[in-house]
């Protein structure tokens, strides 16, 4: 087979750990499968700043911009809070986003049946919750002008969010083809009624949904979303929306699932190219101990060859190691119901490459 | 006693039908406690764009100006959704909000007893929430430049948001006093990682939060709380944030509470002038059927007592009256677990009244 560029990414925290694991499967899947992948690491996020003085190297640009794929651990930490801008994780992950044009950001958030018991909602109303976010991943507030300026009431901040039509028109295309291919039902959030980013994305909204007379389109505005979510978890199915609303709902949806130790991401661009990344950060209290648990990297490995690579039985392998893993009782730290009996993230990572 | 001038804006959907309970509440307190109101009515929103071809005309301004509070009912319908800009109800909200001075919002989240199930989180997940988002309501992305532009990638729509050091200021020292007045907990709201005005807001939180040593502070980003208020509601207790960010979390809070249809807000500027209105919407879906609970709309006067009048006394009557009705059983259809005995917003309104 042709071989696979990898870039991997192992950041900050406990992303050393367990993109460790996720290389494992990667290694057993060549076995299985005769697919054949080439690694190449880079420095990013906190260490890249210790270690080179920013948190983007211009070396680990070309790395992933050489790659097929990149799979990222988790960055950040306490450690660089309080840097200047220029010197923070964040700014890395920005960076990386725009520089590798990844305006697509998607965020499933399902829930595990194992875990069902770990959400703070009632098993009832999470019954069926299967959710995939769409955010706008390189445009809006978090790209626009930046600044300030002193007026008489004193130093003023000034943050600026801009959309234009092509921007809105790639992503909510996308967000109707992955609902086609889903429960062909999409919810599009903004603030129509008060932004006028909102009203252009919701006109672009418009104007593209007769190109999808199969999908069931509903506009949501984004504080009636934040509510929805909670009230009607498994109505939804999929969400576009902007890159700050994106932020936001999508770490909600996350979090009502009761499985954020196990969900995954792709960040995806033009054509095939995609950044796979655990929706989990960085947890650096718990670095370092063999504690995290390295399911969501693993299962964005299976994305990866699910959305980049059109390796569906390697990731079905993947997925079904994972769930036979849960379901024979295996649990890391965090989403262990006895913690006395919980395994480490190498253990985890051993059992699934065994079941695969 | 001295008369106190009261603003009635009745609105749109359920919005009359809901004040005229609350404005039976003013009557009975007139007669229990000798206090003495002058109501005035005006209109506003949907019902004044059909009336006077604005959503808020020059004499409804006025008459607030004259008043010492504000009571609002609801606005808002699909009738006038798809109106221009100038001729929506939510351009008279922010109007209002903006002409009134009301840069302080206050959202409590708090969970009522007798309707513990209705919410969607676990019941020993909620156990013992009761939080208070202050949300900044004369700023930001809200009241910035919007324009639109053409670009070589089609139209642009541009939102500004920005704040200086003294909008922060007012609202971040409101914010600790009133936590000095509850359990003492203030989670400041931000995204600092990624926006300037973020960053202005913590440092001007951190400059302030020496003044009040003996409130616990901690700095939360927005995507974080968002998880947060889901996973250990109960843990928070006065939440500040800016205009937009306050208009998505106050919801979820609201939400999670699962008793969005009795919760108030208060309004707040300079002195102790306010604006006070349920939570809940217009609900034109259920309009003119006697069908609205109008409890969050009463417990809005009980509010308006408190915080302009100092008239503790009849809060305190009213919140009492509330509670005794429905741990009597009564209930409306929304909040009602067999809804065969629920009773209608009349019948409500008039038990609370007997009550008093
Ligand atoms: C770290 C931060 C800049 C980032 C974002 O806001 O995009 C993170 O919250 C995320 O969602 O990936
Ligand atoms: C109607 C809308 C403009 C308004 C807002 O966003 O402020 C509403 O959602 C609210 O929270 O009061």
């Amino acid at each position: 087979a042709e071989v696979k560029k990898i870039a991997v990414i192992a950041g900050d925290g406990i992303g050393p750990e367990v993109v460790a694991e996720a290389e494992k499967v990667l290694k057993r899947t060549e076995e299985l499968f005769g697919y054949r992948f080439e690694t190449e690491h880079a420095l990013f996020g906190g260490i890249a700043i210790d270690e080179k003085g920013t948190p983007l190297p211009q070396e680990t640009l070309e790395v992933c911009q050489k790659a097929d794929a990149v799979l990222l651990g988790a960055v950040g930490g306490p450690k660089w809070d309080n840097n200047p801008k220029e010197l923070r994780p964040e700014t890395g992950l920005l960076g990386i986003r725009k520089a590798l044009g990844l305006f697509s950001n998607l965020r499933p958030a399902v829930v595990f049946d194992c875990l069902k018991d770990a959400s703070t909602l009632k098993p009832e109303v999470l019954e069926g919750t299967d959710l995939m976010v769409v955010r706008e991943l390189t445009g809006g507030i978090y790209f626009g002008e930046k600044f300030r300026r002193e007026t008489e009431n004193g130093q003023e901040a000034v943050d600026t969010c801009a959309y234009n039509v092509n921007e809105v028109e790639r992503i909510v295309r996308q967000a109707f083809e992955i609902a086609q291919k889903r429960r062909k039902k999409l919810a599009s959030v903004d603030k129509a009624n008060v932004l006028e980013t909102s009203r252009l994305w919701r006109e672009v909204v418009i104007k593209v949904a007769p190109e999808y007379p199969d999908v069931e389109l509903e506009h949501v505005l984004v504080d009636n979303c934040a509510m929805q979510l909670l009230r009607r978890p498994s109505s939804f199915d999929v969400i576009v929306t902007e890159n700050m609303f994106g932020d936001i709902l999508s770490d909600e949806a996350a979090m009502l699932t009761g499985s954020i130790g196990m969900l995954s991401s792709a960040s995806l661009g033009e054509g095939s190219f995609g950044l796979y990344e655990p929706v989990h950060g960085s947890a650096p209290d718990i670095a370092g101990q063999n504690l995290a648990n390295p399911i969501a990297t693993i299962l964005s490995v299976a994305l990866m060859f699910r959305m980049t690579f059109g390796y569906a039985d390697a990731a079905d392998a993947i997925e079904r190691a994972v769930s036979d893993v849960l379901n024979a009782g295996h649990r890391t730290g965090d989403i262990a119901v006895d913690k006395s009996k919980a395994i480490g993230t190498k253990a985890m990572g051993d059992l699934i490459v065994a079941t695969m």
